[in-house]
């Protein structure tokens, strides 16, 4: 279990240093992130490397004993690069992503792979031995901010290339995309457009799902081409690369990406910019175990949230006790190291007001007492469990695939969900809120990506909006359920192939028989609530409403809407297949129908589970040594969770003999 | 009377195809519209043409005794024709239309109007005389999702030669559209601008005024080059083209459009997308009888409704019934011919959320059957009316010249709508309104295009949102009330003349004196409502609230609101004038307060009228053996008409002796 | 004190001419604004000068005895400038600014700025000597409508050259905006983007900054060129610009641009556009006090309100007796001069819809008689004491840099208002709050750009949005609370430094001592309302909730708030400095609370206030030969103040012996 922070030693004075460590160590922490912005300091003009500072750095940590993390610093890019090879320069919709602001780097770009490849050997090389870097971080947030899409004519270009090589001849791209259909019928690989921006009607789905998986391989390849750079040249280190909030937010399959790096990091913000309340604490445990899940690992929070940030704007400021609140929660979901963004509050730049554990000054912050509290109150249970296997039987899954599907075809407004233009996190909430069900029942869940899963280790699997299939998971689920397994299968699954074809079948396609259910009608109702009853008790439900007729499954729930023809309907089934059963739910539920059905289900798979009301969390680690049952009251007042009566902002972890 | 259904055999395998036809026939389908959007298919490479496909497909049909419309294929054109004369391709406010999506055509590029006479030419002579071939469709929803303003380098050289053509002089343009305002005369034709995207104040009213009558132009060319090559090739068949949802909507003079072609066309939707309800029925039948009184002739609905779609999103679903219901209120408000789009859903590009007749898969769906039903219920009757004249005493009457202005100059805020970016519908939906209040009395009403209409016809003419005047139509419109007819005429007529210069008179300007009424002030409340009194009975407004000043006319109503200083100023007055009267309407009403105006108009008129509450629309036609009246109920619910109890969703058709 | 109209001659035919001046005279005018807009008409051709037109007008307006003010005509420029030199026009987020519509000019067109020269010389030396010319207006509304912000790449070439004037050395540029950070160290300024638009993360804000103070001094150097010329060919004539509503708009420095020119005006506008109410009478007042301010001199309304206005909408139609009151009130609070946009509504171009004192006929309107009664009445009085001082003990002091600071970093999304997309707005409304809540109170205000004040002249100081700080002036304040003054200083004071680097110590930074109070936490709540308490009085606050930590100073109001952790915790303070007191202010308070702020405030600094209701503004003015109290009614109904019954927009003027 390890406590550090995001350190940028470049923005303040050489006095500053030593004190800084000293300030640092005092707090308990043990390890920085350096250097991950810094490619303008270490190449300061093409092809003069100067690491001389960051060596200096480096030693300086190594005599004070803390260790560190090395960004490569491909973050940003000096501006001469840009002046020189214009084509490095990301586009979006029509607006160029200049030097001067972040996230610019158009990854397709030859000329931007050449200088990547040789400022990170070089640092690589330079540094990548020296006793105090204990690994590496790749990049910074790849592909935030909607820099996983670029429209300019080089990523076009790649794009073409990349057709070319999966389809081989264009007589094939034409079939599989469906181009007779308002006849785009392609002679030449150069004649396809960039899917960008549109007036009116907008590109072919199946077109679209390409452009989105062609740069995913684009930044995979990107992450794989530096991550061998750094394990040549700097060997027995880990590596990594950050992730960032609502972390499905990419196109990038990021399952795959971590099959070339050693764990996984992500920055975890419960609040950020103009946020009025920070996110509900299940979306959070969700952001949690999605890092979690991509390698099935304990992980790290590379940047944890320290103070309240924004670019331009703020908004909700962290109670007294909930940031260090926000720090533990994070190890009993999973990370077995934690580093604070940052430090100290930078004075000038994009972030001035990224407040981190000091402030514009040097003064001792109230945050800064509090983690400080924090970390050493946790720390002993902590070096127990946080490296240990995080243990669930229920598992969410989400997929790559269905998440771009969605993106671009969400059926329902509200699945639609833009909280800025270059982002649609329809799919992402939807998962939350179906993982966010289980979380407010203190059942231990998971949140794995689909094609990674070994199902056989769970007892219930939730399956939400698998609406493009892949016929070898569809059947290892079906053995999953011969076999006595509880599967819960949301709307619209089984509807289209990976080529983006709809399946010339009905809902839920070769899920029909499992599920013992068709649907040959449905509503899209946005966000809007409709009525049903689970048996007696009143449910609401929106975006979609699937009218279910049971072949071989039980109704569980109807529609009781007035006002909609299909009152009276089933919208939640259950059928038993082979050993196992197969709950369908035709609609999103709202939070609290998603505890009836979940209820029922985990009753029905032998599941314990409990309620202590909306703000207590609770969870169950294993140690190494012994059994650990967690309370977290995520809010400012007390609050009961059964006979416990927790403090605000309290975590409790109590100790149990070992199973 | 005609069903057909809108049919993509190159979007399905061969073994579908005979299937499919008798599936069709089945249902009652006698004809299928095929080809639209094929060009790629019938000119792969340039030049080289190949219509052995259709020619096969006409064979079919003809075997099994179907019919054929033939939509010319330039509704997208094949990539190769984008790559090699990139000015075929339009542009909006910045962003390139490009190839992948559709509505990309540059109407103005003479590259591509080359390109279109080949294609026509050669596919009329090639298919033109094949037995199976009825009718031709002419492109697709021309000008349709802003197709019809191009901002591209080559729509503005075009634009520069037809105003050279209109104005002949430079001085002449400078003169007219008074460009001495805000100094911008031009010495020459190059030095105008294309009236795009702009920052912050706009172009001139005049100029924007004549750049939609250059699209209208040019689109109306477009329309008849083609239409005049398949007359040539394709003797003896009907022509049309299909217009589309609120169909108000373009720039296009869609009146002197179909002077080329022989009957009009449109496409009937309504519900679209993610819309939560449908619109209106009053409004549906307003669409109507647009496209029916283009030409004062029975229409076509070439794209009827028989799923429910959507390109991304989806919304309504429409209910059992309802679908029947409003293919048979298409009929009874003028359709002799109705296509359903379409037989069988597509399972990939970008309508594959466009539900058909069937779904994906091709088993027979619940529409199916209620349509086959109702086409079997309604037939008989149809068969005697539906291409008989619909009549009516009265019209609302609109204008494209008015259309276009209120776009650019609504004043006020109340007539902006901008549903979609590209679409500024404000005239419409008020035309629409207008039209409603008519509707729901239960009145045979005509919607009418104000230059094509002889007024001498009707008893009662409803003339809104008359700002831009032609001299020669005023001079009508006295006639008619002067041997008397009953003239409603709305806020703001009389405005302004031809050049979009205001009169420099005051509103009702050349209307005044036989309105009896003067305007010298207003206000402009937006979507706001301001509360008057029609005699003693409430009534609400809102958009414009006009301070009338009779001069001859009596008050029929004023205003009552406390927080408008005009509290006590007439808002609507009544004028007799020679035989007739002119009822002047200053303000927007709501709904039930056009019901009190028209009530007491139609009263006045000797028009019978009735009220069957607001789910019930009651029709007239007339056979050639026998009359009719029609009831339609709107609702799913039981209602009743006087004393007949309609089922939900039923339309009962009373056969009376012939007057 | 001197009545006018804005005439356009040119845009009416002779035979109006010397009707329009008898109307203008008869009315009460006795000047004219000429020739804005007219380069077109004065050189049709490059070189080719033409001033006839203006000449004739000169004599016919002397010739009747009225004079005039003479725009210079770069308002807009003749197409085939634009033709010939594309780098003349804007650009905006990527959209040119084109000839067709105004304020197109970029400022820093070598190109632009020789045409500029020639013609506005010809101009000076062919009517600058004649009798009928009292004065110059210099352009029109310059940098109005976004045009102060200018994305071409002209501009940027002459951003980076007023960088290379300011920095001298890359390296200087380097460190003082801080580059080391996200890593954009330039060693080129050619490497240097535009600010301009971006995806995501925008760009540092000390560059942002500087980008505004580059336009700033483009704009005011733009003046200066054309006031040079005027002032050497047309001598003794009083030169002037004419600013627009929402006056802080700009990032232009004001008071420095009026350096140049002898008088102040602005265009007095309470209602435009589809605005559903006029602003608040406090925030015209604002406006009013702000133009006065600029030079602390009588101002000119240069377009005062004479109908109503909009370019495509309208909305709120001036009640009867409301455009005479906003004229007296311009008056009231310091107008000298009032001439009346516009004499007769334009019947064609982009303003038809801005309605004049005549309608687009000519017949007398209600306006015309309203306002002719109106200047007798005032005249008497205003003659007086209209080019006297107007008096105040209290400023209100903004802050050029501070608005600039706001517009790119406002914390609060409640300090972000973006009426259009062009601008915002923020600091501006903010600023006219805390003006609003003196102004309700009766006294008499001053609203003053820091930088030109003499504290001394004043017994309380109100400081708002004091964010970036210039050592000087706090050292000016802190003098000016040591000799008794009283400091009213807003949150998030002394926040940063000029280079928009934030201070190494904790808020209120230098002001800590004076105001005895530390803060060291805050909340940016947006809109929400949060509660407090001052005293026992309820009051409600929002934008930025700061924690107050007392040092030496007293508690006067605490938060109250539930919801808030920090309930309980001091939002304003006051505290004993020298011989004055320093209140602090803590957050943006509700209008309502500011009333109880400023009543303790001006208690303790013994000046005379009341409260006469939300709709009664009275003032306090001093003529040559008596004193005034002026008694305004803002509302339709009457009113009471004190013991006078006002009438629906009265105002009355009552004269005292001078004291």
């Amino acid at each position: 279990m390890i406590f550090g922070a995001d350190y940028y030693p470049e923005q303040w004075t050489p006095k500053d240093w030593e004190e800084d460590i000293r300030i640092m160590k005092n707090m308990g922490l043990t390890r920085v992130r350096l250097a991950e912005f810094s490619w303008a300091l270490v190449e300061p003009k093409e092809g003069k490397f100067d690491f001389s500072f960051w060596k200096k750095m480096l030693d300086l940590f190594h005599k004070h004993k803390m260790d560190v993390i090395l960004g490569t610093p491909t973050a940003t890019f000096p501006p001469w690069l840009a002046k020189k090879y214009p084509d490095v320069l990301q586009v979006r919709d029509g607006v160029l992503r200049n030097i001067g602001t972040r996230r610019q780097a158009c990854f397709s770009s030859p000329n931007y792979k050449k200088a990547v490849v040789k400022v990170v050997t070089k640092m690589a090389q330079t540094l990548g031995n020296h006793p105090a870097v204990i690994g590496w971080q790749i990049d910074n947030e790849i592909g935030h901010e909607g820099s996983d899409i670029d429209h300019s004519e080089t990523s076009l270009k790649a794009f073409r290339l990349w057709l070319k090589s999966k389809y081989k001849t264009i007589q094939n791209l034409n079939d599989t995309w469906g181009n007779i259909f308002w006849g785009v019928i392609f002679n030449d690989w150069n004649e396809i457009p960039l899917p960008g921006p549109h007036v009116s009607a907008g590109f072919n789905p199946s077109m679209i799902q390409d452009f989105y998986r062609f740069h995913s391989d684009t930044i995979v390849d990107f992450v794989k081409l530096q991550s061998d750079i750094v394990r040549k040249f700097s060997p027995n280190r880990k590596l990594t690369t950050n992730l960032y909030p609502s972390p499905f937010l990419p196109v990038i399959d990021m399952s795959e990406l971590f099959t070339h790096l050693d764990y996984v990091s992500w920055d975890n913000y419960p609040t950020w910019g103009d946020q009025e309340e920070p996110f509900p604490h299940p979306f959070i445990s969700a952001m949690h175990q999605y890092n979690r899940g991509l390698k099935d690992l304990p992980f790290t929070v590379m940047e944890q949230i320290s103070g309240f940030q924004g670019h331009d704007t703020l908004g909700y400021l962290p109670a007294p006790g909930q940031i260090q609140l926000w720090m533990k929660q994070a190890i009993v979901q999973g990370a077995e190291q934690i580093v604070f963004f940052r430090y100290r509050t930078a004075r000038f730049g994009q972030e001035q007001l990224c407040y981190g554990i000091l402030d514009h000054d040097k003064s001792l912050t109230d945050r800064y007492l509090e983690l400080q509290k924090g970390i050493s109150e946790i720390l002993p249970e902590a070096k127990d469990f946080a490296s240990e296997h995080f243990p669930a039987e229920v598992a969410v899954l989400h997929d790559i695939e269905n998440a771009r599907n969605f993106k671009h075809q969400p059926i329902s407004s509200g699945l639609k969900h833009s909280p800025v233009p270059f982002a649609q996190v329809g799919y992402d909430i939807e998962m939350a809120t179906w993982f966010a069900g289980l979380n407010i029942l203190n059942v231990n869940t998971h949140f794995l990506p689909i094609s990674k899963t070994d199902f056989s280790k769970y007892k219930v699997l939730v399956l939400p909006l698998y609406a493009m299939i892949d016929d070898s998971i569809v059947k290892k689920i079906e053995q999953f359920v011969r076999e006595g397994g509880v599967l819960v299968l949301g709307y619209r699954s089984g509807l289209k192939d990976k080529n983006s074809w709809m399946l010339d079948s009905q809902v839920p396609g070769p899920f029909s028989e499992m599920a013992g259910v068709k649907v040959r009608k449905f509503e899209a109702v946005g966000n809007r609530n409709v009525k049903f009853r689970f048996r007696v008790l009143p449910g609401t439900c929106s975006k979609i409403c699937e009218i279910l007729e049971p072949t071989t499954a039980k109704v569980w729930a109807r529609y009781s809407d007035n006002k909609k023809f299909y009152k009276g309907k089933p919208v939640i089934t259950c059928n038993r297949f082979g050993k196992g059963s197969v709950v369908y739910v035709g609609a999103s539920l709202s939070p609290i129908s998603f505890m009836l059905l979940y209820r029922r289900t985990l009753r029905m798979a032998g599941i314990p589970f409990t309620f202590y009301g909306p703000t207590v969390e609770r969870s169950f680690r294993k140690g190494k040594f012994k059994d650990y049952e967690i309370f977290i009251n995520h809010s400012g007042k007390k609050a009961l969770a059964g006979f416990k009566l927790l403090k605000p902002y309290e975590v409790r972890i109590l100790t149990k003999t070992k199973k």
